[in-house]
């Protein structure tokens, strides 16, 4: 089956990608979306992962929306990185409105484009207590209406929405997920920087996980 | 109440907007999409209306989509724009891939950037047969998608969803709505083409209702 997965180029969408390619055994195109995030970097390392994983890649560019998304950390410079626990009420900061909605109904039309039957998203269980458009309720009723968008139904699913980080981890393991080119801090530097909230998340699940660390953190 | 209305330039939401604003009372912040419509001087139109109604109105850029979302009449010069009637099999040619989801998720995200509470969109009962993101179905679906994509709910509605074009015509003659300044024509060139589907809808809509066309046709 031809799917559509989103890849950030975080750890999690990576491992999805594997999942969905070595053991649902599906014909994965990767999509990642330019919102003007800040660190934006993380699209090539999407790129790089889909490159390892023999997966073609493409990149929706939304970069001219910002102005009409208004105020998030992650598509407006003034706004500082709010650094600290992913769950905490900070990251509140970081929510771009409505930005999984807008990428999943353009994976969507892509799919559509593509004879793809399904669109595949990373949503996990510790998305949940900050971003609404994570948890289990936003996934089903949008995968409703994406069931009615078009005459042949485009399915969504979330295989990670009741998986923790550190499990996630541990299957990118068992994987083979070329975890080391994955990216997921919001600051979007050279290195991780190790304090915002994906990369305090980031480093808890490898440790959870008991699964080496490939990251390459800033100096404390 | 604040509100997102979806403005393409036509005759549908040039009403909707009106009816929005002047029953409903709602602040009506009109939003338009450039999705690389071959008629996006239907765009200009919308301008023109919210101006003559005194409605703040912005474009949402998504003509970067165009690559992504694959051949449609709308948006590939190359393949032929259906003459006939809207509802006819051959109009299947201009549907773009979740055109509207994602039309509509950039509106909830634009609307949570305002601090608005709902999302209106203009779909009738005489796109249903052509255009499944037209239908009841597809709208409750999504506002079930809507209310839970945000901390507070972004309320979707489109209530002209079971009314006639030509009811939609004589409202907005009733609502003094300046029709002459909408644009139907799929073709979008310097005056409305009078064959493709959405001319021979519109046309067909003033004379249903009893109204003056105001459109300026090519000669047949």
């Amino acid at each position: 089956m031809k799917v559509v997965v989103l890849m950030s180029g975080g750890l999690d969408s990576s491992v999805l990608a594997a999942y969905a390619k070595r053991e649902l055994f599906c014909d994965v195109h990767g999509l990642g979306v330019n919102y003007g995030q800040r660190h934006a970097v993380e699209l090539q390392h999407a790129a790089m992962v889909a490159a390892a994983m023999d997966i073609p890649f493409q990149v929706a560019d939304l970069t001219s929306l910002r102005g009409l998304l208004g105020g998030s950390s992650q598509t407006d410079a003034s706004i500082p990185v709010p650094e600290g626990h992913y769950a905490d009420e900070s990251m509140k900061a970081t929510v771009v409105p409505n930005r999984n909605m807008i990428m999943l109904s353009v994976a969507a039309g892509h799919a559509i484009a593509l004879g793809a039957r399904a669109v595949l998203y990373a949503a996990h269980s510790g998305d949940h207590p900050i971003y609404p458009d994570c948890r289990p309720q936003f996934v089903l009723a949008l995968a409703e209406a994406m069931a009615l968008c078009h005459y042949e139904p485009i399915q969504l699913t979330a295989p990670f929405v009741n998986r923790s980080k550190a499990n996630i981890a541990r299957l990118g393991r068992d994987l083979s997920v070329p975890m080391d080119l994955t990216w997921s801090c919001y600051k979007g530097g050279e290195k991780h920087c190790g304090k915002c909230g994906t990369c305090v998340e980031r480093r808890e699940a490898f440790q959870l996980a008991g699964v080496p660390d490939p990251t390459v953190y800033e100096p404390a």
